[in-house]
């Protein structure tokens, strides 16, 4: 087998039809979210089918009731390889507000910047950057050796975005006599341009629609207003509610089963020299908020939290219309962590809105997503191969630390493939996943390429 | 001269092109809000310039930096007759949510209630159908009499949903030595289906538009939740605390100049025997909300108020998008009642949202309306007149009473012209005004028609 310093020659050597490729794929608008581009989900698909197929490996599209996924296997001639799922998604998040982009979301760009040029695209950083760096790890080991140094089952899925809820059953097609040895995943962000981390808990999610009714038809403000119930503001109340001032969550039972992070990890992350004011400063704010009595590495890791992602009722048009609105709604999320039963919280939330609404005034709540924290133990021996990667491409060893975002397919992989779950990526904190103007620096696509083939180099000599 | 009655039969003769001529003007969708709605604007005001035209009044199409307006002018042959000035208005609310209409807003159709046929469209109440009803009278006057004993001024405006922000400049167009003796307006509602009302009080209206502002960018719930403000979240907070939990407002000084309303105007609405229950019940609700410590009709007509006419922010589409949304946008507006300062109001709400907000999160407030309260006295000579008018009519003299919406042109005409203003209206409380299936019962276009015509007959002897 040849040496890891070819196999990355040949990556720099690729590197412009490597960009060409994920340009191809960052240019299908597949918004899972929206019932109107499902044809441009079964696009992505193809697309995935595409490349593996043309890499090699065998790959079939498992069709589910959302969005379909990929699913491309590559057989190691040595049937004692380790055997290696590799996980991404093709889907992105809308692009609203559209206005506020200063390129078209799916005509991929280079633009400059003072860390050099970024590759600017809804998907670029989330995911489909991230999974065509690993594609291109696996395209650079087979150009120079003929061959991986394992069996992989790479899955790309269409329904991320929407909280995977077929995930599942394309795990389950696998068939019952599969068996893989550990998955890799790259989804989310590093510590910083020039460290990298590896993700040792996940915290789950719960998002909701509610929707406040309160008259039976809208109302004339001059004529009514003052005397009845504004559906618009007993949803202000209620929310304003939902949050205390001193950031703690007003429904019952919230916090009873939460677990703390277990007192090294707490350490851990204390040692960790967290920037506050520049993580701050990037997003053009000075002062944290949230739940007293915790550091922002806590409240952004550890402990759960509610938000209000969109609100909207009444007259929205513009100028005047002196309305008061029948109903109103808001999509709320709840990040939970490790100990907390996702339906003990949408129970719990309901119970919140019927409590707090007064007469005439209902709560209709609809649940879209709900799943639970993970936690990610580093200390198997796919991690300790990671981490040794990420420390030769990097300079120095990773951090481990904790993550605020979900994903629900490691709770899948745990529970339908009972293997651990290896999570490093390349994103960055300003790359503006789900906001306008999305962007992966091109520094990050090349780290997270040569990361990834170096962590299938050091597999090459390694027994099962 | 003929009689009363010859009119009024002559009004009956013709209720069917009367009805078709209305039909015709309800099918132009003068949505004075909308911009895109300029040219059926401009339509309304031409099919209102031939009618008048074609009745013998020299009409004219006044421009504005907004909606035209057409004046309409008559003149009796005897110059010592009576000047009276009729306004009302083309312009109408916008649609949304349109899904919630039976039938086309803009395709006026006959449906059958309980309390007889009633006309569906927009505008059929507000205010087409009771122009086309003063319309009406004139018509039998003149098919009859062959003459208006009366000279005659009329306005119809394009602006009055947007708050009539020209029409001071369509009074001063009429010329500096245009005297009038009266205004005549039916825009609005009486007591009931059997109880006519003279309006002596009208609310005021600031509205406004405030959007909260946070970070510089929309976030992601899983990175940033938890230790950012959150503009949606914030929005509420801020439109919770404005009104408390006894219905009183938290600007600063709002209730500094209310002027209660006389002694004997609160006691004649005592002795108004109003039915709270079926007012609330009429639109699904079953308890009276808003400012303790006042009656229903107090809270309708001479306390003043804030509502909160529609919200958004955020993601509002399908399905789930995980962000921090970082601004949000509320369209709040205020009644006032005499007394009240509508730029002292605006400036409380500054402060009172500068004061509230925390640090990283601003408020920007866009003043779309600001118009104060206005009072009518009753006891002059043509409001006399028109009490007796609507006794015949309806066979028991009208109630005096207060109003909570708000009428711009009330005050211009006070103002421009300093002439007393005399307001009945024709509308019901179960209109559905600005709402969805507005309608105008057949029966109360008959009981306007039949009333002006009344008025006008009046005015045949007496003298100026």
């Amino acid at each position: 087998m040849s040496s890891i310093d070819a196999i990355l020659e040949r990556l720099a050597l690729n590197e412009g039809q490597a960009l060409d490729r994920l340009f191809d794929i960052l240019r299908i608008p597949s918004i899972s979210t929206m019932p109107e581009h499902a044809r441009s989900c079964e696009k992505a698909a193809a697309w995935f089918f595409n490349a593996f197929s043309e890499m090699g490996f065998s790959a079939q599209i498992v069709a589910t009731p959302g969005h379909p996924a990929v699913v491309a296997q590559y057989r190691n001639p040595d049937p004692d390889r380790p055997h290696i799922v590799y996980y991404g998604h093709y889907d992105v998040q809308p692009t609203d507000p559209i206005a506020a982009w200063t390129t078209d979301p799916f005509e991929p760009a280079i633009a400059d910047s003072e860390h050099g040029p970024q590759i600017v695209a809804r998907g670029a950083a989330d995911d489909k950057g991230q999974v065509v760096a690993w594609m291109e790890a696996f395209r650079a080991h087979l150009a120079v050796d003929g061959c991986l140094p394992v069996h992989v089952t790479a899955i790309v899925e269409g329904e991320e975005e929407t909280g995977s809820p077929h995930f599942e059953h394309v795990l389950y097609a696998l068939g019952g006599d599969f068996h893989g040895d550990a998955a890799i995943i790259s989804d989310g962000t590093m510590w910083d341009r020039s460290t990298a981390s590896i993700t040792t808990q996940l915290r789950g999610l719960v998002y909701l629609e509610v929707t406040v009714a309160t008259a039976s038809m809208d109302l004339h403000s001059g004529l009514f207003g003052g005397a009845v119930p504004n559906a618009a503001h007993c949803l202000c109340m209620l929310l304003a509610n939902l949050i205390g001032t001193d950031g703690r969550i007003a429904v019952p039972g919230f916090y009873d089963d939460v677990k703390l992070p277990p007192a090294h990890i707490l350490s851990a992350w204390k040692d960790l020299e967290f920037d506050e004011v520049r993580f701050l400063e990037a997003v053009g704010l000075t002062q944290v908020t949230g739940e007293h009595g915790y550091s922002l590495l806590e409240r952004l890791w550890s402990r759960p939290t509610a938000e209000v992602n969109g609100i909207w009722g009444g007259f929205t048009g513009l100028g005047t219309k002196t309305v008061v609105p029948k109903n109103a709604t808001a999509k709320v999320s709840f990040r939970l962590v490790p100990g907390q039963d996702p339906q003990k919280v949408v129970a719990g939330f309901r119970q919140f809105a019927d409590e707090y609404l007064g007469p005439d005034c209902r709560a209709e709540i609809d649940v879209i997503e709900a799943a639970p924290a993970v936690e990610l133990p580093s200390n198997n021996r796919w991690s300790c191969d990671a981490i040794a990667a990420l420390g030769d491409e990097f300079g120095k060893p990773p951090l481990q630390i904790g993550c605020g975002g979900s994903l629900e397919a490691v709770n899948a992989i745990q529970h339908v493939l009972g293997i651990p779950t290896v999570l490093f990526s390349f994103g960055l904190d300003d790359d503006r996943v789900h906001g306008p103007n999305e962007k992966f620096d091109l520094a990050c696509f090349r780290l997270a390429a040569r990361s990834h083939a170096r962590l299938l180099s050091r597999w090459t000599y390694r027994e099962k």
